[in-house]
């Protein structure tokens, strides 16, 4: 057992400066978007500043990739705030409750999901359908958070019942001002200010340093407008509200049988979503850096970063799209960077927490919104689209599913759609007749070449693995050439792309060949792989084989031909 | 659109007397089973008959099979008894309307399957799950009996309720000795009969017929005993009872949104099992027959034959093993003996359903004993776990998981396993890495055999279509082969056996292309399909391929010796 990760034995010491200094900007830049997060889950704001230490470490101590940002997301949280709603009020202990029991469960499914290396689990979801849930999601965050600016109270998360709640009651206030105003000044960052900085001179990178700092200033400026004119207390703006001192350490608790009951299906689902985001975009990281993903430990190391974040701080945590941008552009080059971070949130919390008091929610309530329609992704729902119909429907399908259904039932839609693509494509395995190519040894598609066939002899060669999910289209596709050729006397399977016979296609083929032989149709193999013919040799199949195994196509033409013709 | 289906027009006449004949047989022998599966479901016994006379018909106009005889089947009862059970008492008018609705929610469901040519569905589980569930459900089965032998009343279906209640009130009485004289006498006609009348020198056709109207004539003494000894009135021997008079006609109704709603995933359930069961069992008939299966016609008969059924009769109906086993035994041809044996049927219920009344319901249950004890396929389930672990795994896991959690934790989980096997398995494509065969054009997988390389260059073949579900796998192993080999300038991917490029494939190709020009890696392409081609030559991969397209590998292979010798 290693006691240090592999990056940091030994940690090459040219990264310590990039590292250091990394850790450093990544925690100023994404303290806002922690807060945000947290409020977007219903929590208290402070759970999401907590969640970026302890989880940070274990990430850091267990992940795979080398420079991943793990903490809190918009995706996790509003699944957070939208499983948790219906059972509890945001904000109160039994909600901050059941989020922690939510972090716990999907942390420990998906540290036993690494561990029993499942990783090929995040296969699940195509692009198009992760496109979809995300872009509804982000119009869901949207709606979720008009209540900031409109001072209603809607009673749950989807988007009819906020919609009817903001007719009912919503109405301008200060606080929708203040959320309007911040609206517009991190929209026209996010769209302007660096092609402006640019223009009057700054470079590149410290214009992109600029934008990304931006939304601090604002934070900043929304507080001090606050302070200034004592915003919270003479015209009712909601503000953070005064944070508990100390600092966050493990909070030990036991989750009770009827918590996890109750909430089997939402920890499975962020467990899922957590899974598919981080490693899908651990992977394209880890191309871009001439790195290798281990998907297994990679589900360990966010397993074990929401573990750690039940007990301290309470809200599940995951791979931040924007965070891990962050990290990049500050020049992390190794998880180091991330225990830098870590150490320096601490020390955020321990001193400047008191400062966000008087930090109006209605700004932190505007960057998630900015944050939330950048999420949209219009243009891979139109390509999909495009591309193949049936990928675009799919997209389409759960994009507009969360949206009216919710996110559990919209990713409950999106993985059916993906199933059923992929059972769709399992059970249309490729399957041609063969001829041989004349005076060779070559045999080709009949359709496609000018080939020579055998009278009463059917080569048939199966392009893919055998398995339950193909083996219909096999017998639909041999019926339908027997009807064809109605003298067969002989079917040769030629085996040499079937990597795997399983259990239900050697029982398929073992009565294949019971049912070919009653109509005295000899069935024959050619070209099987050394590791599927071990294991067909003690089977029936293999016993009561009405033909031959040959060990070419060739070697069965030849013998073949001699037998029709005797 | 045509009047009649394609085996009526033109009839082949000289099938008249085998299909009239054995359309007559096999309604006196289904009797027995007919009654006792109503039982099972916890209907009232003649349900059996009436559902054997209009869904009858409605198969034999719309399904596909020419020989697959359709009526009260022993899985779909008990999956209707143990989903109706928790939410009323079985036999009640409630229940009974419940069962319509299963019925009409499941029937409509495979009429739209089969509008929707969703019949690849029915691969969605592997034989081993299957025969795992048919087991399991045969144990449990075999259980729900057990309360017409020894007088209690379980409060559920699963195997620890009735052996508590068991335990609790079972008892002995004149039923427990009646059911257990049936059993033995069943059993003995399965296991010795046919042996022991063929040594006294019946023909084994004759014998095989005598077998098979055993349990009739069982039920006919089982009846007479209760007549003799008024059984009934001096013992309390339960017994079917006065059936309805008159003749079984379409008792319309409109099931409620509620049932609807809690009936849902019951619904979903037995339309799946009966998919699966249909179309297993029609494929190998008609592969033993020289005929082709069309599944989504065979959906289209079995749903309308079960939509009939909730009007007529009202439980759900499959494509029974034994009652196929009897028509095909009894030399039927066409659907013609199914008709003739729903007008059969008819005959019976309006003038011998009074001769039921007294007929033991430990008779009944005797029969779906000795029924279910057959179906339990220890050889698969076996032979399952010596060919494959895996399958075995996934077959002993849900005969077990039906056992103990019951039919629907069961299938649920079956379901899982399947499904797991199927991401694994489309997840790991197999790839080689290829070199060129000294002084030819061949190409061949570099593990394998004696081939040349270029320095700089990884010529990689897919032999899989690509789609979301293998992206991960191909990512990886160009991210191990590029680690390998570190002076790579060239990628060259051979597209010949990919059939097909998903949206999430394209996209991922498309990044692959951006990342590994970033490293100064050139992807190229070669011998990729029509179909593909055109379908990749307007997106964004195509527009910026850092390499190029070439039309055989040798062509590529040429083209970048000559570039890496420059």
């Amino acid at each position: 057992m290693r006691l240090l990760p592999s990056w940091a034995s030994p940690y090459p010491r040219q990264h310590l400066a990039s590292d250091v200094l990394a850790g450093i900007i990544v925690t100023i830049l994404v303290i806002p978007q922690s807060l945000a997060y947290a409020l977007l889950a219903g929590l208290p704001p402070q759970a999401g500043l907590y969640v970026s230490i302890l989880p940070v470490l274990a990430y850091a101590l267990f992940g795979s990739s080398m420079i991943q940002a793990v903490g809190p997301v918009a995706i996790t949280a509003i699944m957070t705030y939208s499983v948790l709603t219906p059972i509890a009020a945001p904000g109160s202990p039994a909600y901050i409750g059941l989020a922690a029991v939510l972090a716990l469960g999907s942390g420990l499914l998906l540290v036993a999901c690494g561990l029993l290396r499942l990783g090929f689990l995040a296969n699940l979801l195509s692009r198009p359908v992760i496109a979809g849930f995300i872009s509804g999601s982000a119009v869901l965050i949207v709606f979720s958070q008009l209540k900031h600016f409109f001072g209603i109270q809607p009673a749950g998360s989807d988007a009819a019942t906020v919609l009817r709640a903001l007719v009912d009651g919503g109405h301008l206030e200060m606080a929708s001002l203040i959320g309007l105003l911040a609206v517009l000044a991190l929209a026209f960052a996010r769209l302007w200010l660096a092609g402006l900085l640019g223009r009057i001179g700054l470079k590149q990178a410290a214009a992109a340093f600029v934008v990304r700092l931006f939304p601090l200033l604002v934070v900043l400026t929304g507080t001090l407008a606050v302070i200034v004119w004592d915003l919270d207390r003479t015209h009712g703006v909601a503000v953070v509200g005064r944070i508990a001192e100390g600092l966050p350490g493990l909070v030990p608790f036991m989750p009770a049988a009827a918590e996890i009951r109750q909430l089997a299906l939402p920890i499975l689902l962020v467990a899922l979503i957590g899974m598919v985001q981080n490693i899908s975009m651990g992977q394209a990281l880890a191309i871009r850096r001439r790195e290798r993903l281990d998907a297994n430990a990679e589900l360990l190391g966010l397993g074990s970063a929401n573990v750690v974040a039940a007990f301290s701080g309470g809200m599940p945590v995951g791979g931040g799209v924007s965070r891990t941008a962050v990290n990049v552009a500050a020049g992390a080059q190794t998880p180091l960077a991330s225990i830098v971070s870590a150490a320096a949130m601490l020390v955020v919390v321990a001193g400047a927490a008191p400062l966000f008091a008087r930090l109006p929610l209605a700004v932190l309530a505007a960057s998630i919104i900015v944050a939330a329609v950048s999420m949209i992704d219009l243009r891979t729902l139109r390509q999909a689209w495009q591309y193949d119909r049936a990928d675009g429907l799919a997209a389409w399908g759960t994009a507009v599913g969360v949206f009216l259904l919710g996110l559990e039932a919209g990713i409950g839609l999106g993985i059916l759609f993906s199933l059923a693509t992929l059972l769709y494509r399992a059970s249309t395995p490729h399957i041609a007749v063969l001829g041989r190519i004349p005076d060779s040894e070559h045999f080709r598609n009949v359709d496609r070449h000018a080939v020579e066939t055998l009278p009463g002899v059917l080569f048939l060669r199966i392009d893919e693995s055998l398995f339950f999910g193909n083996l219909y289209a096999l017998e639909s596709r041999l019926a339908s050439e027997l009807e064809k050729a109605g003298d067969t006397r002989h079917v040769v399977l030629i085996m040499n792309a079937v990597n795997r016979v399983d259990a239900t296609a050697m029982e398929v083929l073992n009565d294949l060949n019971r049912d070919l032989g009653g109509r005295g149709i000899a069935l024959h193999f050619a070209e099987v792989k050394g590791p599927v013919q071990d294991r067909l040799i003690g089977t029936p199949l293999w016993q009561s084989l009405s033909g031959q195994v040959f060990l070419s196509v060739n070697d069965a033409y030849e013998n073949l031909s001699r037998t029709s013709a005797e």
